[in-house]
């Protein structure tokens, strides 16, 4: 059986937004049991008349708000959604949780609930960044964990690995290592390191590879420190931002571009649309005993219902133990 | 006396376009010496009939080639125009060189040609990064040293703000560190030491900036690590060449994004032009005992023209006695 807990109280659409999402995947999928943690009160207010059968409600008496201190947050609040969702993972009564609260606070959920897995030395947050084909390339971590070590590294990598074959039907996903240049040799103490232990890894790892080309998929999973992934990830965000904001301006600058504006508009959108990282649905954590997934605060009815269909995937293709069984092996 | 000695035998179009940029430079700057270092019976025929009285050739009978291993090139071949170059200005026959040459080679010739200035733990070479409104970020490291300490960070932010009071006549530059995020004690360890040394130091230090503002000219000076600064570049500079690929391709499609195009084109060109870097002028090594001027391999006579005019003012504003009185005083 596929249980999923559900925060019902965390996001900037919580609960309405979250409780509808939960209601289409349960509808779309009656083999999943989908326990919805939150007020009931307010849970029934949202779910009117309409409750499927295989939705369960969970009583939560408090919440962890986006701007709680994620550690204080999470050992005082234990009666709060996000931890009692945690609790039903840890204890066994769901396979997967998922939350569209507090960023820092679900990862301390992660980590002191539901509990690291054995030999795991730091979980990581996966995320999905946007390539100009639309297939995505997977990258670890864009700015959880500050000061990797290179065994880290080699963990984020098996992860990351695994997760691509089961959840994107890769075979053998090529995970490349971020670097200053492609050249085994480049980049600073930590990357040499752990190109020496990656390149021994179970994975098909193909070297260095340079931020420049990440929107062209030069890798499937991309690996990295997370200050480094972090800077990557804005430096990405940024010029992309602003570029797109400086032809907005070229294209209103007189009545023959806003003429031209309107012949390209539609395909100008759909560049736009690509480079939305925040598209791409909920980013798992990945590490920990049990599936955590973080949805983005903004989520709506489809991205919760996309979120459910991730975790049902990963539930169904033993993702969690797989990870487990190739970490415990080192 | 401004004296320049110029490598006339490094870059891509060398020694042609670099001889030719020189003798603009010495007819426009007549009370400038150049002295053009390189093989004489080339520079010669570059020369021709027109050689101004203020160009000295200085003949080298080798050349350090774009392949060539950095340490050991500069080690073996003294006799190369570069270390050449590097020479005159240790020996006070210069106050300058450029060349268009292997970089590792410049940074090696100075810093073991030139000569480390004293209390200077790690030179930097120092780039000017676009920005949207044409003014630049100076930002060091980029790319050239691995590996920062706390201390070496402190080093770039006081150079980089002298050079740009020097240089730009920036009264109080606006140094910025390179971090994850804005709030103080953001980061992993590197940043967090030297946000408290920056914090303390004679410079008008504005905290932690993000990578997704640099292009919105956020600070004066950038402050990093060269692993980061480099992830940080090549993110900016891929982003930047997939978009406008894209967009080509979006105005490629049909005749009437065709005609689009042709609406917009002028002020598309105008905004890559923006973006590229490359078009940016020489970086200077700063943090070595005179002024090593690093040019574009691809370099033409207007940027040989321009390395020389920015290495006339940077003499003649005492820019490099500046930087060793204020290091010196630590």
């Amino acid at each position: 059986m596929v249980r999923i807990a559900i925060d019902a109280m965390g996001g900037d659409h919580a609960p309405s937004l979250i409780v509808q999402g939960a209601v289409e995947a349960a509808l779309e999928w009656p083999e999943l049991q989908i326990k919805l943690v939150g007020d009931t009160a307010q849970i029934e207010k949202h779910l009117g008349a309409k409750k499927p059968s295989n939705i369960e409600i969970i009583h939560a008496d408090d919440v962890i708000g986006p701007d709680d201190e994620p550690v204080k947050a999470v050992r005082r609040k234990k009666s709060s959604s996000m931890v009692m969702a945690g609790q039903l993972v840890r204890e066994g009564h769901a396979e997967a949780m998922l939350s569209a609260g507090n960023t820092g606070a679900l990862m301390t959920t992660g980590l002191l609930v539901v509990g690291r897995m054995e030999g795991m030395e730091r979980p990581a947050l996966v995320t999905m960044l946007p390539t100009m084909d639309d297939v995505g390339c997977l990258a670890l971590d864009l700015g959880a964990n500050m000061d990797a070590k290179p065994e880290h590294l080699l963990q984020y990598a098996i992860m990351g690995s695994i997760y691509r074959s089961k959840m994107n039907g890769m075979e053998k996903p090529r995970v490349g290592l971020l670097n200053v240049g492609t050249e085994a040799m480049k980049g600073n103490e930590l990357t040499k390191a752990a190109y020496e232990l990656m390149d021994s890894a179970p994975i098909n790892f193909i070297g260095n590879v340079e931020a420049r080309d990440v929107l062209l998929r030069n890798c499937d999973v991309l690996i990295c420190d997370g200050f480094a992934g972090n800077i990557m990830l804005k430096a990405m965000e940024g010029t992309a931002g602003t570029l797109f904001k400086a032809i907005r301006d070229v294209f209103s600058s007189s009545l023959l571009t806003k003429l031209a504006a309107a012949l390209v508009l539609p395909r100008m959108r759909q560049l736009r649309g690509k480079m939305d990282y925040k598209e791409h649905g909920g980013a798992p954590l990945l590490g920990v005993n049990g599936l955590v997934v973080k949805c983005h605060g903004s989520s709506d009815v489809k991205a919760v219902k996309n979120a459910v269909r991730q975790a049902k995937l990963a539930i169904e293709s033993n993702l969690i133990s797989s990870i487990a069984a190739e970490i415990s092996r080192k």
